[in-house]
């Protein structure tokens, strides 16, 4: 077998096909959703807008733009029967565990959630879940803790909308301009694990509900999108401005991973990490923000050489949690950004699909004989 | 971006990692698991040897695989919320979507179910979904159409309890040894889709609940597990024998797929479909296996030259049929002897981990300038 030369772990580097969503420049730190450079999309634009923009390709109009969320607002809502599912759940389950049961369940109750996945049946379909997601996530947190279910309402934007149900009362302005910002900056980022493991499902031709599905159970892991919490957790771990060097040094020793550092494309500051620490100087806990500013300092002198710098994971939490989100939802609010990556690149895949299938080299022996139990050891 | 030699559109002969596990030879039509010829294991072994053979790299000992048999059986029945759940779904739910969210819900009661993936956790949590499958699948049909549950009997094989549970009967010792082999030939096949589904989540660390309930939405679509009831369902459209001639070539005309033919690694006949053709001339339907071998010369004879032939999905049909099972539960037998596969790889992916993360080549614009929405067209 001379496959050597094709043997490429974790896909590092292959090319799977070509896109038109999305190109990140690694080496300079760029980030551009068609064509769109992400910092002006973030100060210019809104979540609702950039969803438009990956899924069609251009910006909407005015009356596009208003149709679109209009779309969104009559599927925000959650079917009785969803509730009751919820209701169901043990109070323990993890809220990326319960957006996994509650989507997989919509697509039981959907009778078109069995339809083979087209272009036209994601986006249609995608609408729906998309609008769905805040509304399962703040009330999954609401139906754990006793507190009532509250539904969204139709004038709130998808963000505002969000904090609304997961608080119970209308956000400032400025939450909801970081809430937009961070579902925007979590919109797309070309085929990372978790958008790989939705086009490895969506290209047998499976459902739309499938294969979103694999994308939640991917972005569920600790090196993925669990890392936004894990980061957050490393600022608390070490608790004050002054151990930060000590903690360092010693994680350095230890070969513990600085959580939020570290990009397989990204060589240098990720163009994200840079918006989210606006955002997180704006709204973040001043102690926590300076243990991270600090640790920041370290990682640029000590690794980035190494090519390890600051990623998207690494201040969000700090402005999630300065709109008093509870940590153990900062992955499902990726969840809820990246559902519009997700669908655009199903879409486009599935528009000229070719079933997704490696190989793996085999380096056992092969002929062996089989022996009746009696007679093994 | 000079990518050019790496663009693998589907993955096509790229190797992802070195295995242990299996080896196909699609030139010369071979399947070994751990070395032995799938065979030898089909006409000697157990499904149970054979799981115990892909997870631990050796045939158990009479000690060891009666240990291991008393571990599924102890883990076959369905605690009573995961029989109120699926007594919650719509009754029209296909049976892979059910399986999805039972699946999925079973991970949300189970403690450790959101323990991040380590070779000991999977095989651990492995014995008990692997256990469950069946009992799911069998009572899922009987709860969809007003039959009473069944509960799994503690001295039946997988594959026995599997037609007791659906049926409510024991099914006759030849029916046993049938579901048995199936199993077995469906238990691995490397790294199609749904297997690079599951190892695309499992290395992001995630649980395994989430990695397998991505290879379920995998396995679930029509051009891949899927395709077992579409080639069943074309026997039926053709109608008799005398039919199959017409067929195929205004089949060969309309560019439509033979279903059951094809494959992206096997260029000859399929050595399951081999195996899988002797058990249906024993148990299948006469008129469908008429049709059925009078269509596989066609397909021999046009396609074969292109590299089309008969695939692992073309006979199994006739098999299940002959057993009186609903062609909608096809896919999930499939599933039933999948999982073993699936978690087989999961081990040894996450054993060496890294994070399956490929990339798309950008074919689009960049730096296109936002207009405020008022300016727009």
């Amino acid at each position: 077998m001379n496959t050597e030369k094709y043997l490429a772990k974790g896909l590092e580097d292959v090319y799977i096909d070509q896109t038109n969503i999305c190109y990140i420049d690694g080496k300079e730190g760029k980030l551009y959703y068609r064509g769109y450079s992400v910092e002006e999309l973030a100060e210019l634009s809104t979540f609702e807008e950039v969803v438009y923009l990956l899924w069609w390709g251009k910006l909407p109009s005015l009356s596009e733009l208003e149709n679109f969320k209009k779309e969104l607002a009559k599927s925000r809502g959650l079917p009785k029967e969803v509730i009751e599912i919820m209701e169901a759940l043990p109070k323990n389950t993890h809220p990326m565990g319960a957006l996994r049961t509650i989507i997989s369940y919509l697509g039981n109750i959907d009778d078109s959630g069995d339809i083979p996945v087209t272009p036209e049946e994601v986006y249609r379909i995608g609408i729906s879940v998309t609008a769905k997601i805040p509304t399962i996530v703040a009330n999954w947190y609401r139906i754990k803790n006793g507190l009532e279910y509250v539904p969204p309402k139709e004038k709130l934007s998808h963000a505002a909308n969000f904090l609304y149900m997961l608080h119970g009362e209308e956000p400032p302005k400025e939450w909801e301009k970081a809430m937009d910002v961070a579902l925007i900056l979590y919109a797309e980022h070309e085929i990372n694990a978790s958008t790989l493991a939705v086009m490895t499902v969506g290209s047998t031709l499976s459902d739309y509900y499938s294969a979103i599905l694999a994308g939640i159970g991917a972005l569920k892991g600790p090196i993925h999108g669990g890392a936004v919490e894990e980061a957050i957790k490393q600022f608390m771990e070490i608790g004050s401005p002054e151990k930060v060097e000590e903690w360092f040094f010693k994680a350095l020793q230890q070969k513990r991973k600085i959580m939020g550092a570290g990009h397989r494309v990204y060589k240098t500051y990720d163009p994200r990490a840079r918006i989210f620490k606006k955002y997180a100087s704006k709204l973040g806990d001043k102690k926590l923000f300076e243990i991270a500013e600090r640790l920041e300092r370290l990682v640029e002198e000590y690794l980035s050489k190494k090519g390890i710098s600051i990623n998207v994971d690494y201040w969000s939490g700090l402005v999630f949690y300065g709109m008093k989100i509870p940590i153990e939802l900062y992955t499902t609010i990726f969840a809820m950004g990246r559902i519009a990556g997700w669908t655009a690149h199903l879409a486009e895949y599935v528009s000229h699909n070719r079933i997704i299938r490696p190989r793996l080299q085999y380096v056992g022996e092969i002929g062996k004989k089989y022996l009746p139990i009696e007679l093994r050891r």
